[in-house]
């Protein structure tokens, strides 16, 4: 692996982060970001000095994850902002980067409100900016509070649920500082585990077809000095029925009214063998995942991906070798039809706890959800997302 | 795809078969084996005139699987003598070409207990060497015929466990024509259905980390004419829950006494998936499978493969992107750890049938598996192996 840079914010009121940073060099303001295409061969900073090059940072993948990628356009709008630039031109190139992105343009729309209400009411440009900038940072903590509370009702779970501790959870795709503005849901959950001494191993399922785990949580658990094992999707199983996994903890695309979870595909099949092994399934996500306006699981509508993620094999990084889309090499034989679900849902039933940042909510049914929601509007107001 | 070439038997009493066959054009014998590690890209067929170049192909996996591995080996011993070679060293350098592959050896055994026996009754070189090549083809046609029978054994069972018919079947690993010396196992159950027209859809699972879903079982079909569709094995969860599975029909590598099944890891989820979902699994193995040498799943030892089939990505038939062991590309962080198992166990209780060439085992236990094999036994004495 190459060097691990620090990430200490440096002179900026911004919080600590990972994957993206706002810096003030003499030339300007630069949102600095963690290219997630090169990971984890190379750890490459890309700095963009303007919203073209942040608009290609996010079309290109190289920031992603719901919750970032709201962060990220906040900072875009921010950066246009101090720059000169014309602030609704950028915070339109932005809020449509990538169009199912929904945090994406409430991020935009945060950081340009708080830029026209400081015009509105008198202030120069340089002060509008720096409205801009403080929304920005503002959501930025937001988001990263958001983590580390999460983290926190996501231990106090495990000890409740596992009082002997020294817990062998298996997670699914990424959910850490990669996709967030702080350590992450279910990966930020077992970061705090590690550093209480308490995770005895980390088991990262590969996830296809687009291998995040290994990708990307691996990087992860392997920079925070976890004791971590990689493992095909298949071999999961196994592991629950020779007594390995103590308790799954993953994330949440989305959470249904009556908490029926979308989530990464290959998270269904684990809610079963849990079940089926006596094997508590946690689920970590922000209150902004409750979608009210979702009934059941039925009604959530699972994205299909092209077939050649699945067909093909591409290799991130090389040359050649399928960075491109449906550039890979094919496997299965020409004129293959695939089916790639991207996500999959588990029924509430399945599920033994949602933790959000507003605390658990288990059994896990309907009304636990509209109370869930309701302390959340009382609270920070972020159900509004 | 390249053209697809006739598998008739030429002049010759051997059964047809598509992954190896023997010919004898006027240069002398020779072996003609399908090359598995060009599939699906090319149909190559690979001429071995001589054992050390099948011992070669047998290293390189052109030609694997139990079943084909052992008529393989027993052809070789007839390759060596029907050429002149010695026929000891070249069967005891066919049984070592795989270290665990107990078919191979019994394959070897066979055709070199015949050539003895015929050297000891008084026969010449060519009429011993004939006796070899009359005991490899009585093996291939055997396992032919042990094809035939499971294929017929699994359909009447799909038809009584699903009277409807019209049977949308999801499959795992590959079990077809590539590794019998007929047409399969679970596939070949599958490939009649197909024939009598009462597959509407076979769902075929990647099967990570090898692959051999997307591109064996793919292959065989693509070949077929079926109506297939390839999925990341992740992706098979939510085909349940959204009733899209009516059976799932796998093969094995081994059954212990209790009717315990060892195969390919990825398994033992299917199998706990199809319960959940009240869906049959149904197993299809030969009875030379059944190891009454081992009682329960709990004593069947899983061979751990190497890490790097987890952590580096490998392109069959692309020179440079890991055709080679350990050549992969890395896609997870150098010195990732990784969990390997080529199988999984699934326990009897979660088994609706083993199909057998001697008929169906339902429901499975071990008192049906003791019934099975003393059937076996008095009637071809496959048992035996």
């Amino acid at each position: 692996m190459a060097d691990q840079h620090p990430v200490s914010p440096e002179g900026s009121a911004s919080p600590a982060a990972f994957a993206l940073r706002w810096e003030e060099p003499p030339e300007g303001p630069v949102l600095v970001l963690l290219d997630q295409t090169r990971l984890p061969a190379e750890e490459v900073d890309l700095l963009c000095a303007d919203v073209p090059a942040l608009v290609e940072a996010i079309r290109s993948l190289a920031v992603r994850g719901a919750p970032l990628l709201g962060i990220a356009g906040a900072y875009g709008v921010a950066l246009a902002a101090a720059r000169g630039f014309d602030v609704d031109e950028a915070a339109d190139s932005l809020a449509h980067a990538r169009p199912t992105a929904v945090n994406l343009g409430y991020g935009v729309r945060r950081a340009a409100a708080a830029y026209h209400a400081a015009v509105r009411s008198g202030a120069e440009a340089e002060r509008a900016a720096a409205a801009a900038l403080a929304e920005a940072r503002a959501l930025h903590r937001e988001d990263a509070e958001a983590s580390e509370r999460m983290a926190e009702h996501g231990q106090a779970l495990l000890h409740e649920l596992l009082p002997a501790g020294g817990f062998r959870i298996l997670t699914h795709c990424n959910t850490g500082s990669l996709v967030s503005g702080g350590e992450g849901t279910a990966l930020g959950v077992v970061k705090l585990v590690h550093r209480s001494g308490q995770l005895r191993r980390l088991w990262v399922d590969e996830t296809r077809p687009l291998l995040q785990g290994a990708r990307l949580t691996a990087y992860e658990a392997a920079r925070e000095g976890m004791a971590y094992t990689l493992l095909s999707d298949n071999a999961a199983g196994s592991l629950f029925s020779a007594g390995e996994v103590d308790a799954v903890v993953i994330g949440a695309d989305r959470i249904a009214a009556d908490g029926s979870v979308a989530n990464k595909v290959g998270s269904y099949p684990l809610a079963v063998l849990a079940r089926y092994h006596h094997v508590p399934f946690v689920v970590v996500a922000p209150t902004t995942t409750v979608d009210l306006d979702t009934p059941d699981g039925a009604a959530i509508e699972v994205e299909q991906r092209p077939g050649y993620e699945v067909t093909d094999i591409t290799i991130p990084h090389v040359p050649g070798a399928g960075s491109e889309a449906g550039a890979g090499v094919p496997v299965a034989p020409l004129g293959t039809q695939a089916h790639n679900p991207a996500f999959d849902v588990t029924p509430p039933e399945l599920v033994t706890a949602i933790v959000t940042e507003d605390g658990v909510v288990s059994p896990v049914t309907g009304d636990g959800i509209v109370e869930l929601c309701a302390r959340s509007r009382s609270g920070n107001g972020m159900m509004s997302i």
